[in-house]
């Protein structure tokens, strides 16, 4: 080989390196400016989406005044008619039913006796219980499992929110025990992050001496209406920044986080869609119900304190991940 | 200029390019394989820091038939005697002492004194109250605010596993909303990671219509002996895969602890260091007290279930951020 050739060989392998080098340099501007994917892809645009958008950008921008520290970004979510359908009766309702015998009309009754008929129940056999009946039962309306009929652009906005540095909490005036069963699977959100209705455990010994669970009558919170604010300082310990919820059972935690300083997020779900689910209120002249009521008392305080009243008939372009 | 000078720029230019290339890879590669920096420099080596280490490696190396996945890394601290000083007395009943008159004698007598003197307080007013006593208040034997004597090794071990993807909680028989004041600032534990003894709180409105959490007298949570177990089943609903304790009243959080599936790691620091701090047992001949008592029971427990005894005098090389 003469000189002139290693310098050619010498040449092209510079060149090639140098080549790999600026595409790699490319590929990676590219990757940077292109836009990313949309978040929230079952939201119609409109307001309430809007009011979404500016305010997580808002809130994540170390340049905005309504920045909030990554620490400070808690965001509480109901989940009965706010992450998942609660109609015709309220899933954990018709859990209870089916192990508690006789006529119960209100929910209050049916906790109370549901909790005498648990007490002694170690916390374990509880669970098992929960995840079997969850494996079964099915929804009368669509013939699915209950956590198949999670809202899908409910979900995006819970994701949407971690990615942008939110803790997601569920504040719900169901069993607190019942729904960390499932909550990790079918939200993504930890046990430790399940505020529910809860009743006290009491540590004891199995006949083998293992440490055991039991559950007792003795009811520690009653998480629905000043119980929600008050679950928030038990566990949480601050206010949040957003909350979500849909009825008069949310009215509290919605002043509540709105009451802060700084920019804070509160907004209710309206069901107004016979046709794809169901339609209820009585605000706005839909139909009355037992199970989540929407009041015009609840949505005149909406108005007055800036909280946003989502619209599954417009706001929401799809219901359910199974939905095309 | 020839073709030969041009040529000779180009391949100054090409190899300048090739060796930023070199170089930066070969840094990258000497920072992969250099060793990080000691995480726990205040530990004396032995077989508390080997325990702590070889947990810690193994439940996070995803080969390892102990990994235990990030979602259930959960770290849980008692705080008096474990993560700082508890002699001559507890610093939240020297607190409360200040606050409330006549003469007291038990911790349980006191807090039920406390209880009362609190209820009727805006959550916020207590909050102040703490921070601006501590901001004054002094240790009688350092002369320093309580919140710098905190144990320095106890300080890495809850960096390092932080820095291994464990969730750290404090689980204190102290008040809840007295430790979560400070624990951010002090620990870096958020205030939804401190589990303490808990009264309700009710929530209203001011004068304003504002909304206000005010303490009531009722007690949720005990958060001592069984009550950590039980307050831990409460706030995070699953099981702990390491638990630190010093005293019986961390026992049944150990036992819970350890009597879960694969790895766990339980730990109780003995005061044995009258020099450099306190030696209190009554274990081990050391003198007997009535503040975080290590009993010869628990000792014996710690041998038959595999907790590992941190003794302060042999194990911590240095107490105090400000020792040198």
């Amino acid at each position: 080989m003469t000189l002139s050739r290693r310098r050619r060989w010498f040449l092209l392998l510079l060149g090639g390196l140098v080549a790999a080098t600026l595409l790699a340099g490319v590929a990676g501007w590219a990757g940077a400016i292109s836009p990313p994917a949309d978040p929230l892809p079952s939201w119609n645009p409109g307001a309430a989406r809007d009011g979404i958008v500016s305010f997580v950008r808002q809130t994540t921008d170390p340049g905005s005044p309504r920045y909030v520290p990554p620490e400070e970004r808690i965001a509480t979510f109901d989940q009965d008619g706010t992450l998942w359908v609660e109609q015709p009766v309220y899933p954990q309702v018709r859990f209870i039913r089916e192990r508690v015998p006789g006529v119960v009309t209100t929910r209050a009754e049916l906790e109370k006796l549901a909790a005498t008929a648990l007490s002694g129940m170690p916390l374990e056999t509880f669970r098992a219980d929960v995840r079997q009946w969850l494996a079964t039962a099915r929804h009368p309306r669509w013939q699915r499992p209950y956590t198949a009929l999670t809202y899908q652009p409910m979900q995006e906005l819970l994701r949407y929110l971690r990615a942008n540095g939110y803790k997601t909490y569920i504040v719900t005036g169901g069993g607190q025990d019942f729904v960390r069963v499932y909550a990790e699977e079918v939200y993504g959100i930890p046990p430790e992050q399940v505020i529910g209705s809860a009743g006290a455990t009491r540590y004891g010994y199995d006949t083998t001496g293992r440490p055991v669970l039991t559950k007792e009558r003795r009811l520690l919170l009653n998480d629905n209406d000043a119980g929600k604010p008050e679950g928030i300082q038990l566990m949480i310990g601050r206010r949040p920044t957003a909350a979500f919820g849909n009825s008069t059972g949310d009215r509290q935690m919605l002043e509540y986080t709105k009451a802060g300083d700084g920019a804070r997020l509160a907004m209710l779900v309206l069901h107004d869609d016979a046709r794809r689910e169901y339609a209820y209120g009585p605000a706005r002249g839909l139909p009355d119900t037992q199970v989540g009521r929407f009041t015009p008392a609840l949505d005149d305080e909406a108005t007055r304190q800036g909280w946003i009243v989502i619209s599954i008939k417009n706001d929401w372009r799809r219901l359910f991940s199974f939905d095309r």
